[in-house]
């Protein structure tokens, strides 16, 4: 089985993302890194890229080289990652959609609602896959949830409960901390810092888990350091299609938390709660037993989340591994397999429409207001 | 040292609450179980006082006859707990009160705020102690929390997140269950399920442990169990006074919680974290440094927290010895010391202040309300 | 119901037990503290008995008056508990059980086997009551798995793996900490330091759970403080009666532990994990299921878990309660009702008896030795 | 950089290892799978590896076929994984290393103390690199506890309680079960059961954190599953070089733990607990503080921990990639670089020799014995 050709644009060196990426690429061994252009530097892009085994005439300055370069090419790349800064998702992952190329955007997709109905629309002209990484739904126990959800284990949801709350900026030293500042300021975040950035991933695993859209939602954001102009710390209360109640809180100054997306599901006949930290285990309650320790790679998961687990039961995998799940999935879905759980551009419209949504909502005390994109209305 | 008098109404056998106030006045020796009208049906009461060693003139056959009994006794009692159904707190602590009882009042003091501020006027008037059994707020460890919010170990407190929820009322089966559906049947429970019931304690707990009161709020309410008229599963946003942004959800249909009341306090300096069902650690987050488990019965902790503790660290002390340290304040208290941490009937009325707050909120699509009650705005 | 009359020696103000016995006593009402010989040093003591409310003529300066002044008494004390230092225990039960009076006595309750029988034999003439306070056995939830076991509901216990370890003897300043240093001193503390103090409650909950005898042992004692004499860090290997292999591990200088008595029990078709520091759950695995977590409280536990639990589920009971439910065997044993689960004489004495082999063991290079009383041989 | 060429021997389809060691191998992008003999079958061993990308001239037949392949090419394989079934690992890593190829060999080494010094013997006279797959050692919280203990955070090591216990084979199905029959059968698994497969691992551990080793030992084996002629539960006194005693406990009949391999350290000054299901955190116990989670990707970590850890604080790192770690040091190492921590066959020798050594104290009543190799006594 030849491996596929990948590409990336961004996660240079000392990138965040850009490892994640790497190992989600490589470790089942379905893509070979063959192009990129890593970084906003040219030549420390280039370099990097050689450094990877990426050949010198595929490392690239920038992206629009990138894309001149494998459009015309033969053996051009199967599938492009876009690592870049947020706001220039956008242009990127339409540029290359338009060429013909598979792509894999990193979150939020776009800045605005506007620009995500555009990439929906030009994914759907261009029929190549457009992902969003999403990449905790990728968990095996995330994927247990939903399948269970599917099967009806728990009945109808009543509710979900989401927190992605951590406490890595509550130091309060922006101005001298670059890497923080920029995500309070509207100039380069955009109308939103802590959801855009965490929160939108729990909006995400609230509709993936129950298969539902977020209808309507109220929000309440606050700016708890000063100084800020963007919300540091916010609670969404939304209701989904199918009538399930759902909370979700999001914070940047959460002292005490280290990565705290917790997602917490109540059916009428079942509930669940996982945690990112610890991904292996789902605490399950069935109504009227106790709750049980459900754990990856225990007999009798469903298909999905056998598929993309790794090694026996209680052999822990964490983040690498969800990414590489995504990248299991794109093979699946570039090789024309329906593998429908892969979150797609349709899934970052109608995350994004939801963040503008509670912005909206949290300018208006709280007011509800309708969270769906306007073309899915 | 004589043990001062104490007597009970409402608790009777079977009781949810009773076992707890008679662990709680017993426990230390302060407290002797004196009179007694533990029971709706006369006899039953009558003789399960009896059975706990209430002289047989002191076991009333109702609070009616307690309070002619006690009022007019050179020995009378110290203290009267009041533990009945929730709609006959307001009357009998009243009573008490202005016939020169001090009163210990079951949560919520009352059904309305009307009469939650006529019981603050009864208690200033009578000089007699009022306390509300949010006995949460008595464990050594929140304790600590509160004085090391006071000390500003922490820093102002930026966020205060608080969840009371647990799975109890999920089965949804109230038409056959009597003991759950009074609790969403307006004429017995008043304006509010869950809130009232649960969410009252951690509404108290977020301004017991910043010292600051609940300004105004915005709430979303939702029946999630099909038939029932009260909220099983609310969120209340909030400000104090001091400038904390809170959040506080509470649920009784969330499958595979217990009794999950916790805690998280965010200051600018540190963070906390506290279960309810583990209350014996705290986890500590001082900014730069690691979160640490900080232990019930450690060297160095506050005054408060240290008095409060009967035995060594990592021996668990639990609930009802929560409980007795609500009595071992109002020993204190009765003795004429200034006991300032005790939960008083302005703490009742403020907190049901809140709760009426969020009513109103959640029937008015979360606008934000004033959350304080009229005699202190 | 009249409260039993109950009389304390030892316990006096700073003693680390004898809070937990008065809690214990009073909590629920059945015991009222009548006599009292406190403290080593007669005025002292006097005068802490009567600040606990016992009367001036019965708070005696050292217990052999307590001895004279109860016998002669028509009103006796009903029940002596016996919190004395160590080496005193044997004399004092000694004579309480050969004046007629149930007896009530800490662990060790002597410092070799031969005093061990000779308390077996004097209580068995005497026809009292003769306890030893294992309190970690009256846990609810230790009740609970001893039920299951009896009950077969994990087959024939295969193992059983215990340890009793803190760190809380770590620090090494023997010299300077006079409450550290009598305990690995041979003159005061006999023959063994932290299995006599700590590993002899892990070894009394193997006998417990299983209703099973521990019949032969091989010990290793290490002293990893420079200058002890006797062991600071133990393991111990065992056979049981019915063939259960055991294991225990008890340290004083393990770090990062505080008070960890855990035990795990693994049969043929069922595996249980408890820790003292969470005594409310027990991690319950049927073979072929899940882990789940079984609490305190829940619906459907056995008669002596409902019966020694006082609050409901998820309202955490500790360490003071555990102590309670030993009085509340206690009083139901002195009524003449068939309490079989209180731990008894021949209870204290088999376990100061595996002490005493595991000590011989680890003199003679881990042999494995007879643990069993001569007399039981 | 050019990637190493790697070849595998065993890990078919079906294996249990088999894939952690292609995630290892190709997860950083270091090596690409060039050559392989995955399966006892011939061509479905063929079929296997050019599924994986192996060219079709180098999906060899059998381990024979590989070496003579590989033996002859110019541009042969860097490095061979040997991942056979236990009793083939001697002879095809001592073929490997004396045809000059680099060998990363399965645990255990060899099936004898003879032909682990013969090993060691043939690595050394090859100059070649042979490393054995204790891959836990390569977690990074395990290689932080090293390199504090190095640092001596935590004062000299007093002792080490290690566990590597499950409950996998506790049904006790063994005739109809070939995957855990085979464990208890002499014949194919050789002397030892539960301890060469997983107590083994702690054996390394101990060595590998304290960087001292096992001198003698105490052991006591139970086979408590009928039938099994080795020990499913065993028990490890020892002594290291430094004075460190040490504590191992290894069972597979322990009903409820998943895959428990934990180890606590407990120095003079600081204690660590470590647990491979949750490996991305350390408690740790400095003396006079508390307990202080310590966290992968926290600030402030030793080199080798940073180096070994791919994402940020608190995305959860699991197995696979602490067998990438092993091969991230593997080409270090065969770049000529000082990776002094990669376990080599002097570890798999030494903890082998412990094996024996505790299977000759089990048979012999617990006596204490030599536990090193002869070569290095």
């Amino acid at each position: 089985m030849a491996k596929l050709k990948w590409g990336m644009i961004g996660g240079g060196q000392g990138s965040q993302i850009g490892p994640a990426h790497r190992l989600g690429a490589l470790a089942d061994g379905l893509f070979e890194m063959t192009a990129g252009a890593l970084d906003v530097d040219p030549e420390r892009g280039r370099a990097f890229a050689m450094s990877l085994g990426v050949a010198e005439d595929r490392a690239y300055a920038n992206w629009q080289e990138m894309l001149e370069g494998e459009r015309k090419r033969d053996d051009r790349v199967d599938l492009v990652t876009v690592a870049t800064p947020n706001n220039t998702h956008f242009e990127i992952t339409k540029a290359f959609l338009e060429a013909g190329f598979h792509v894999l955007c990193e979150k939020p997709m776009t800045m605005t609602v506007e620009e995500g109905e555009e990439i929906v629309r030009t994914a759907r002209a261009s029929g190549k896959v457009c992902a969003v990484n999403y990449c905790y739904s990728a968990y095996p126990m995330v994927r247990q949830m939903k399948a269970m959800v599917a099967a009806g284990e728990i009945g109808r949801v009543r509710s979900i409960v989401a927190n992605f709350s951590h406490g890595h900026h509550a130091a309060g030293d922006d101005a001298e901390n670059p890497r923080v500042r920029w995500r309070y300021d509207p100039a380069q975040a955009g109308i939103s810092g802590q959801m855009a950035d965490c929160g939108i991933h729990a909006l995400h695993l609230a509709t993936f888990i129950t298969g539902d859209e977020i209808e309507k939602l109220s929000a309440d954001f606050a700016s708890t350091v000063e100084g800020r102009q963007l919300e540091d710390d916010a609670m969404v209360n939304f209701r989904m299609s199918g009538g399930t109640v759902g909370r979700l809180w999001s914070s940047s100054i959460a002292l005490g938390r280290q990565h705290g997306l917790d997602i917490q599901i109540f059916g009428e006949t079942g509930g669940f709660r996982w945690a990112s930290e610890q991904p292996n285990q789902v605490y399950y309650h069935k109504l009227g037993g106790r709750v049980e320790i459900m754990e990856k790679g225990e007999a009798g998961l469903g298909e999905d989340a056998q598929r993309l687990s790794r090694v026996a039961i209680a052999h822990p995998e964490g983040f690498p591994l969800a990414v590489a799940n995504i990248y299991v999935d794109l093979a699946a879905r570039i090789a024309g397999k329906d593998e429908g759980n892969l979150p797609t551009a349709e899934d970052g419209l109608r995350s994004m429409a939801s963040v503008y949504a509670a912005v909206a909502s949290a300018r208006d005390g709280s007011a509800w207001v309708d969270a769906r994109p306007p073309m899915f209305r």
